[in-house]
């Protein structure tokens, strides 16, 4: 026969799912009311206003989807995109081949503009397919590509967007809540994330925000949204102001009250504190890792502060020492994805998860088994680097 | 400033979602772990397992979807319909319409069978239509009509479908867990449910099971799957075996720690045990909903134990009884849908709710408030009713 579940804790430091902050544990285990309970409905507008903070938008349309992050970026798309519309998309990582795969299934051409892998997105080339496609309807990217630790400059790109008269589709699925996401400043159009990243919540939901200008493309579309459960015109509804609200779907409720903490976590702290947070600690696993004799791929003012791609020693398997992290410490890195795999480790300081005890314990831990499978690294010169770096 | 959330426990007795076992929240608030750590990953074969138990089938892609019940559907659907599709919908309720939506946004074509809110579905009006529409692809119905409480035949049916070479999707969404559904003795090749009904789990994920000539359908298609989220090609390698997974989407963690618990509660009790249950305590409530004067719109022998349609005494305002219900005893019953709005209440007792001390309460609770409203009712009978019931 089965038995319950009783997971041994991990400190989560790979690209997501990161810590998860107790307090949010403890708010997802609450009792479970109804999807139309009133307080359950006051607790959604909560949520819509503690993302529109966090999203630093006014967005009116600012909602969590109820599915992972993938189905955020799929509901931008799928509400966006009608058979012939023609998407510029920002490659640089996993996530923009994504994009590329949601458009052609939606009748859609995409036109990829390429940039290396570790490197954030160049402006100048976005423009220039800006104007050599005068036809193109939006210009996709992702502001911060979890798949290599870049930031790209999402302002720009939305300006650029707006200059050629493009709607925006922005990935933030790493980005908010850990660096400057700002909507309403860049003059995004849509925009999704995931609760599992900088949020410190469980996965399985993916906040989204669409501008009037969005909203209005999907209200005036030629053709229906070919899914049901994405289609905004019907979330719309029963994301609505409080007596108006349509019966769409069962909202997850559990897991809504897992993100209402963890806003108001963020809301606690503030967005420049969380913010700076993730630079603090970023320098200080930077200053160890670079201690150990490891170094980053990314260069320096591209770099995201909550997922840091780094080289792994030559001659190590690198599988191997992320199974022992997990096995000696409960210590979860990632792997590479993609072109990059086998070529980086993946170190989320995400959230909750961007805290001195974790730098101090992922250096410490690195340094321990990159020894015993006796690596080239430098030893014992992380934690005065670490302490170097706190001062 | 927003604050932490905390919601005042309910009873749940409406159409979902239903009292969730405190066992089951308690597992929903464990550390997140990462899901590709091995634990994870073989809790996720223990899912497969239990839910293969659960739905009595053989099938090996019988997996839980990251999102609720209405995607459950989009996801058989956005998987089966190709344009051009002919697709026979039996229609008894609120959710056979849903089902025709989804279709039409596929480019399918939809042929309507007809049947009266709170009646079973016909075979024999099915077998007219399959007969008319030799070219229909798939017959799609509802097993449990969570908007009237009614239970089809969905052996009959699917056994038609076959007859006349159709596939069949079959909503299972307030059956699974608490009546009898066996998709191998049906010969069903798609069914959907929810975690928020007969399960008692919080709502956000739903179980779903394809036959071998469901999948080989998948597998044959013409045309792309028109979404990327739900596209089983690429979920089906997410939920493979063991080291073939191949990265899609990022689990709900805790969500799937909860199902699992769930799944883990339902193989204790049997499932046998479990239905039995549902029908010892739907008697009770009859026994006691009669006694009061009220009744049920469905006929007994089409009847589900876990979704109770009652009338409503007449000159009584339906929202303020539940409003009263809800304020003074924390009691949530459920509003008619559709057709049915104003016309009844719809009194869940599913999965953990079914039980002595909810059919008690919800009876005498109604006999409190309908008393206060000077509703027509018979006063004092409901007691002696439901013990004789339980004798």
């Amino acid at each position: 026969m089965f038995q319950s579940f009783n997971p041994t804790p991990r400190t989560l430091m790979g690209p997501g799912p990161s810590d998860v902050n107790p307090r949010i544990l403890s708010a997802m285990g609450r009792p479970t009311i109804g999807h139309l309970d009133p307080e359950f409905i006051r607790m959604m507008d909560e949520i819509k206003a503690l993302l529109q903070f966090a999203f630093q938008t006014k967005n009116e349309l600012t909602i969590p989807v109820s599915a992972p992050g993938s189905a955020g970026m799929e509901t931008c798309f799928v509400n966006l995109v009608e058979p012939g519309d023609k998407v510029i998309i920002c490659q640089n990582g996993v996530f923009g081949s994504r994009m590329a795969d949601n458009v052609k299934r939606l009748g859609g051409s995409s036109v990829i503009v390429e940039d290396e892998w570790g490197r954030a997105v160049d402006p100048s080339k976005l423009e220039a397919a800006l104007k050599a496609h005068g036809d193109a309807k939006i210009v996709a990217f992702v502001h911060a590509e979890t798949s290599t630790g870049v930031r790209s400059d999402a302002a720009s790109l939305c300006a650029l967007a707006q200059k050629y008269d493009c709607l925006t589709i922005v990935d933030c699925v790493t980005s908010l809540g850990g660096c400057d996401v700002n909507l309403d400043a860049w003059g995004a159009d849509a925009a999704y994330s995931g609760t599992q990243k900088c949020l410190s919540c469980a996965p399985g939901l993916s906040p989204l925000s669409f501008s009037e200008r969005a909203v209005a493309a999907v209200k005036n579309r030629k053709t229906p949204v070919s899914s049901w459960f994405m289609d905004l015109n019907l979330v719309m509804g029963y994301w609505g102001e409080g007596q108006t609200r349509a019966y769409h779907h069962t909202a997850p409720v559990n897991a809504l009250y897992g993100l209402h903490e963890a806003l108001v976590v963020l809301a606690e702290e503030g967005l420049e504190a969380s913010w700076a947070r993730h630079d603090r600690n970023h320098q200080a696993l930077r200053a160890g890792v670079e201690a150990l004799g490891l170094s980053f791929i990314v260069p320096e003012d591209e770099r995201l502060a909550q997922l840091n791609a780094i080289t792994i020693p030559e001659g190590v398997d690198e599988a191997t020492i992320r199974r022992e992290l997990l096995n000696q410490f409960n210590l979860e890195i990632g792997a590479g994805l993609g072109s990059l795999a086998g070529k980086v480790w993946r170190v989320g300081l995400m959230g909750y998860a961007s805290n001195p005890r974790n730098v101090l314990l992922c250096v410490t831990a690195l340094e321990a088994v990159l020894s015993q499978y006796n690596a080239h690294i430098n030893r014992g010169a992380a934690i005065p680097a670490i302490n170097q770096a706190y001062t």
